[in-house]
């Protein structure tokens, strides 16, 4: 047992913020939190607190969605047409993470920015590399932090010719389970088609089976534009976007993310609030790469969907989580004007989005309720000083908006003070 | 003269992006640029050369409206109703600023921040306050920073009691006037209405005459939100917001800086073609206090109406242009969704915007052709590398949407070095 003594922040509840002034949190030998304490009580004064003042205590971030081959093309072909964007960026850097050197040396970067920016937990999708993947996955297990990583399957060329055969993106795919599915608490593999109109419906079935047979969570792409929208509807016809996933068994049968979610009916909706389905929101690559729509995050948040925040990363720019929450504020405010019923989200929701809206992916975390693993930040915002004086909520709003990674001092994932990946 | 030899960028023109790689801008003893050259010719040999050496040479940010008392709010209030922010947030900080020790401390943190952020030339609107308006302007001269600085006039109650009595305001600005105005070549003192809801005729004609006769630019806001436009409708029936304005001698009669200009009617645009109008584009304000619509930049732009950016700090939260550049962008991609007849912006359309296109309102400034005052930043972006060759425009696009003010390693107005202000 440990304590955590300063300035302690987290929402258990959308939009419901708990602050504890000169609070403690006490972490057991599992890494979970016991209690958050605003005096010591007489039981526990035997406890070691390590004390960090006046800083913030916050839960760590969750990252729910990003590529990780991508990461070298953020801010890259953004003004340009899609079909550039996959030919000057996105293919490109794809073929060299297939190359062990390059995809080591990128892997350790990834781990070092996700580090950096206090994301102690997200769920990667990898390229078609097997072999990328693997590396991925024994560096973030080395690395302390939290992750769900999956290989994508990609057998159907949408655009173009197809990133891989069906044969081995298979045989690829029951390797990495062989050698990673249920080996490490933190670090999860997960099923990640690209997408329906990129995968064949062998290959759908497939992955679907695995996903049940393993109980492995799945990761996908839903309705981010009119394009892959229309592509599923000519496809299969009768059925919505939804409803294929779910007849090829990845849609909430074993825990699943789905990503960006802007194009969907109000069945689908329904459908999704049905199979527990976590929604990862991206508004920074909805402002980057906008298909038409804004999200709506409101229908979802009223459903009770749950819903955490993706950098999307190179579609978005940034994994700093606080300016994902800046622009999820920002993406439902514009929402709203055009939408009046759908009221914008505030920034304690947003910060709840990217704290235990996504880490309920992974389970208890998030939050430091009891038996919720502390995953945490200390956050030194002495630089932010204003010359007022700010209570509590109002100085994690001043960090989400002003601050960057120098004001993370320190990160613990499950109850361990994780140090720069090397 | 002296020469400065790196990676040089700047953009001439919107859309038009000057690449010299391995450079050298010669730069005359007036602080002009003279010529940027790929080779040295032979009459330049003697002239001492610093070397910059991989690292990006670029004219200096212009943030092209501010105000220097809301430094503080920052992030703040955002979420809730227009009156509570006025309430907790804005009137209590211009209440503080009058106090000479506070507005000492705060002006001295907002040059260091614009100094920071490479914004080497700002259009600052200040409190209603002299004295603290007195301090900002000389402490900007010392800064050797590039500014236009006004007191803001405000003696008309549209959102509760006036700010300032009329005669006090008068009386003020005219004290500033006869201290400050035309004595400095970087920091011109500005003519300041609130904007027309918050003056009075008298104010406004009165503010009108003395900034003709007196030679001032003028700095206003225009058009933000149905609030403001149906309050200036209702008092001045039959007459748009614009020609308001310039009835009162307040419209491009001298050099005028307008801000927002959303709501705008196509009379009231081709009035400020004609006029000159300065137009300073807030985005990441319309974005944390959304006014109904969106800012339709392509239409000034087709015009040829100048336009910059402005960070309009506390509506928006932050002086990093970089930030502030890729807004517009984002946003002028959301209004082409709307009106797609409205191109989005690129990037590089958003850098001429941060740079030229508000600088122009100084003169000569934000761009390396020759004659043209070198305002400059050299920019590190080691830390930005991707594993990828990387040509000039993309380095600098990376750098626009990751980087931040640590890339930032020298800033230069009109031909100086400037030293972080103490």
């Amino acid at each position: 047992m440990r304590g955590y003594r300063g300035q302690i922040l987290y929402t258990p509840e959308p939009g419901k913020l708990e602050c504890v002034p000169d609070g403690t949190v006490f972490v057991g030998d599992n890494g979970c939190v016991q209690r958050v304490v605003r005096e010591i009580p007489k039981d526990m004064r035997s406890v070691p607190v390590d004390d960090f003042g006046d800083k913030l205590i916050l839960p760590g971030f969750c990252d729910l969605h990003l590529h990780s081959s991508q990461l070298p093309n953020r801010a890259m072909g953004y003004d340009g047409d899609f079909s550039d964007w996959l030919n000057n960026y996105t293919y490109p850097t794809e073929r060299l993470y297939a190359q062990p050197e390059y995809a080591r040396k990128l892997n350790r970067r990834l781990l070092q920015e996700l580090w950096e920016n206090g994301v102690t937990g997200s769920v990667i999708m990898s390229s078609t590399s097997a072999a990328a993947t693997a590396d991925l996955f024994e560096q973030t297990v080395r690395s302390g932090l939290r992750a769900g990583i999956g290989k994508m399957n990609s057998d159907l060329g949408a655009f173009g010719e197809p990133n891989e055969t069906t044969e081995d993106s298979k045989r690829e795919t029951l390797e990495l389970i062989s050698r990673y599915a249920g080996k490490n608490e933190r670090v999860q593999l997960m099923i990640s088609p690209e997408f329906i109109p990129c995968c064949t419906d062998e290959m759908l079935g497939f992955l679907g089976e695995l996903a049940q047979k393993n109980r492995l969570s799945v990761q996908s792409h839903l309705s981010e534009s009119p394009g892959d929208v229309g592509m599923v509807a000519k496809r299969f016809p009768g059925l919505d976007y939804a409803s294929v996933y779910r007849k090829f068994g990845l849609f909430g049968q074993t825990p699943t993310v789905m990503v960006h979610c802007l194009y969907n009916t109000e069945q689908e909706v329904e459908l999704m609030r049905e199979c527990h389905i976590h929604v990862a929101h991206c508004p920074i690559s909805n402002n980057n790469v906008p298909s038409g729509r804004l999200m709506p995050l409101r229908r979802f948040m009223e459903r009770g969907i749950p819903v955490g925040l993706g950098s999307d990363v190179a579609g978005g720019h940034t994994l700093c989580m606080m300016q994902n929450i800046v622009a999820a504020v920002q993406v439902s405010k514009q929402q709203a004007v055009l939408f009046p019923e759908q009221k914008p989200v505030t920034v304690q929701e947003a910060f709840y989005l990217a704290t235990k809206g996504g880490g309920s992916f992974f389970g208890r975390v998030g939050s430091f309720e009891p038996g919720y693993a502390f995953d945490a930040l200390v956050i030194d915002d002495e630089n932010l000083d204003d010359f007022m004086e700010r209570s509590l909520p109002e100085r994690l709003i001043r960090f989400i908006y002003r601050g960057d990674s120098r004001n993370i001092s320190r990160r613990f994932c499950q109850g361990q003070e994780i140090a720069k990946p090397e």
